[in-house]
């Protein structure tokens, strides 16, 4: 697969510059070479933001950007100034690097087109020498065949690379990700970059961003911890001259980020569960998207998951913990099916618990259907297992 | 000590009545013999509410209760029409049984003036005939020693009973509970009854227990489940003869509240560590409590106490999700101290790290500093652990 660099006008890499100490890849570059310099940008709503996102949330306000530098093992959050000073250097030293070798002044590029993701542990200064040394390295490994070496630099814990791609008539939508994010945490941070060849321009770029990650990564919950890093990034180079609808934009792009999504859960560390929490019959779409929140956010039902217990009265439980005028329904209605087995019905004892077989295969379904109405959403959580716990106390992040 | 007991004008009961495997005790009764007959409950606000929750907030209604019955090894939630039936039957059958040794017509007893308390598995109906036989049995072992065996017979997964008492001039408050609750959720539930022999009337009784729990039992908060019958329930006999002011009355049950509180924590499933969370110079009380909260809440946080892990980027993050209008504070500005130690100083790298000691002792104390505000609240939680995950998937509960 080749992720981010399936479309046209793309050139990235992935370079081991020594943040790591496991010397892997640790520093990635994505290039748009054109002829569009679209882009837009979805961060964090933590209210302790890294530097790398108060730096790119100001550089893509323009709706443009020429490059993106990516770096793992170092967060360069609650770094104050200094932090930000040192994402500013970076910035300018990518800007630098890739102008050195424009063939016109227009290819020029400056520190303000370039964004900048971070991703590590939090409070500790990056190693500035060896990040530009990796910079340099990365700029001089830039390929139109990179993606794949790029997203295997974005990695921490995560044990695969996650790329997808979508190829519709003559553009393509490709992206790469990786997470932790509120997914597996042990990095703190999910980041993603998803890259296309379409015309697009800037607004219609940020709404199809947007809209792709309120049903995507937005609904992947593993342990409700949100990220000061948290970032996607959407380019568009033009370079296929094809220029879609807005629809069918918001579409291919919210397909490459459901397939990273899902990624991240097959992924999640120390999981043996994915768990899919899908909220029927609401009365709004908000509605359904808070109950089946709640669900994937207790800490009880996760942990029975792991021990393969379909214990349907710590959903109940959780879906009661939803104030009514965020979701009304009747909680002597609701149904719970697990795995295809309806195990509690209105609100009382449904199909006998010991039907339901957990302990065949990774993937859960929990439907809960309120009787309230026609919305439905699902939201992606993880069980809570013993190796969460390891990898999140034995291991400083 | 005597817990429930202590006060004067109260009678209690625990004995086994086969509800438990172990053969431990399971069946509680309490009986004020007044003069005064004073009651107050707060019940969960979860909305999907076990049965002996609806049955108590309507037997309350009237601020008046003669006895109270509670038994482990089963919940009675989710469990329909039938399982409503079985709690009043219950009921009844404690108010007659309690009516068959009355020495006048007024001390005749009726169902309604009897509060019940269910703990255990959601979704599975009570065994009655056991049941109502253990009512028998505990009627006939009231005693005003019966503190400690009610104390005993209420008891889910902790290890130890959990009773408190204030001693005031010519009066006093006593009190029991189990937890469980937003705490240690192995049975799902907290439940606590409080006595008092003071001569107080049913809207300051209330008042008081509302402002007690607020600061104490609300702010335990091991995993942020809240269970579907979280009871606390005070009486209040009057036997005392003396009448505390509203002021005296409110601290002297909020004492015992906290007392119990704090056992909770001490002895909540699979936790190494007990963690008080103060948040200081908050804009206001709610937004201390929303801060400390967050952070309580955050399972990375709580998974790296037990690793010993000083890790305040995960304190600062937690804080971070709190909403700017829920709680306005400065990201750049605040401080974190954990036992003693400033790792975090104005959003920034603070003392190393390393000078934190976790390992020492079972409690730990983190400080956020707002800078933002005159309020303090603190919230206790527990670390995150592998016996946590363990308890809570191999035990169905």
């Amino acid at each position: 697969m080749t992720g981010i660099t399936t479309p046209q006008g793309f050139r990235a890499a992935g370079v081991a510059a020594g943040l790591k100490s496991t010397g892997a890849r640790d520093v990635a570059l994505v290039v748009n070479d054109g002829p569009l310099r679209t882009a837009a940008a979805v961060l964090t709503s933590n209210r302790v933001q890294a530097a790398p996102v108060l730096w790119t949330r100001q550089a893509v306000s323009d709706g443009a950007a020429r490059a993106v530098v990516l770096n793992s093992g170092g967060a360069n959050a609650c770094t104050g100034p200094e932090g930000f000073a040192d994402t500013h250097r970076t910035a300018e030293h990518v800007a630098a690097t890739l102008s050195a070798s424009a063939a016109t002044p227009e290819d020029e590029v400056g520190a303000a087109d370039v964004l900048v993701c971070s991703t590590g542990l939090i409070g500790v200064r990056l190693p500035m020498d060896a990040l530009l040394a990796g910079v340099d390295a990365a700029a001089g490994a830039l390929s139109p065949d990179g993606g794949d070496a790029a997203a295997h630099a974005i990695m921490t814990t995560d044990t695969v690379a996650k790329q997808a791609e979508q190829v519709r008539d003559g553009w393509a939508v490709g992206g790469m990700a990786k997470g932790a994010g509120m997914l597996a945490p042990g990095l703190a941070t999910m980041l993603s970059v998803v890259t296309t060849d379409a015309v697009v321009d800037a607004a219609t770029a940020d709404a199809a961003l947007r809209a792709a990650t309120r049903t995507t990564f937005d609904r992947v919950d593993s342990d409700g911890c949100m990220s000061t890093n948290d970032t996607v990034i959407l380019l568009a180079s033009g370079a296929s001259g094809v220029t879609p609808t807005a629809e069918e934009l918001t579409e291919a792009v919210t397909a490459v980020c459901a397939d990273l999504a899902r990624r991240l859960v097959a992924d999640a560390e120390g999981a043996s569960h994915d768990i899919a929490v899908t909220v029927t019959h609401a009365s709004d779409e908000d509605a359904a998207v808070a109950v089946a929140r709640a669900v994937t956010r207790s800490n009880l039902f996760k942990a029975a998951i792991f021990g393969n217990d379909p214990n349907w009265g710590r959903v109940v439980a959780a879906a009661g913990t939803v104030p009514e005028d965020v979701a009304p329904f009747d909680p002597l209605a609701i149904d719970v099916t697990i795995n295809g087995v309806q195990v509690c019905r209105a609100g009382g004892v449904g199909e006998p618990r010991e039907l339901v077989d957990l302990a065949a295969g990774r993937e859960v379904r929990v439907e809960i259907d309120l009787h309230a109405g026609d919305a439905t959403a699902t939201v992606w959580t993880n069980d809570l297992t013993h190796d969460y716990v390891h990898e999140n106390s034995a291991y400083s992040s």
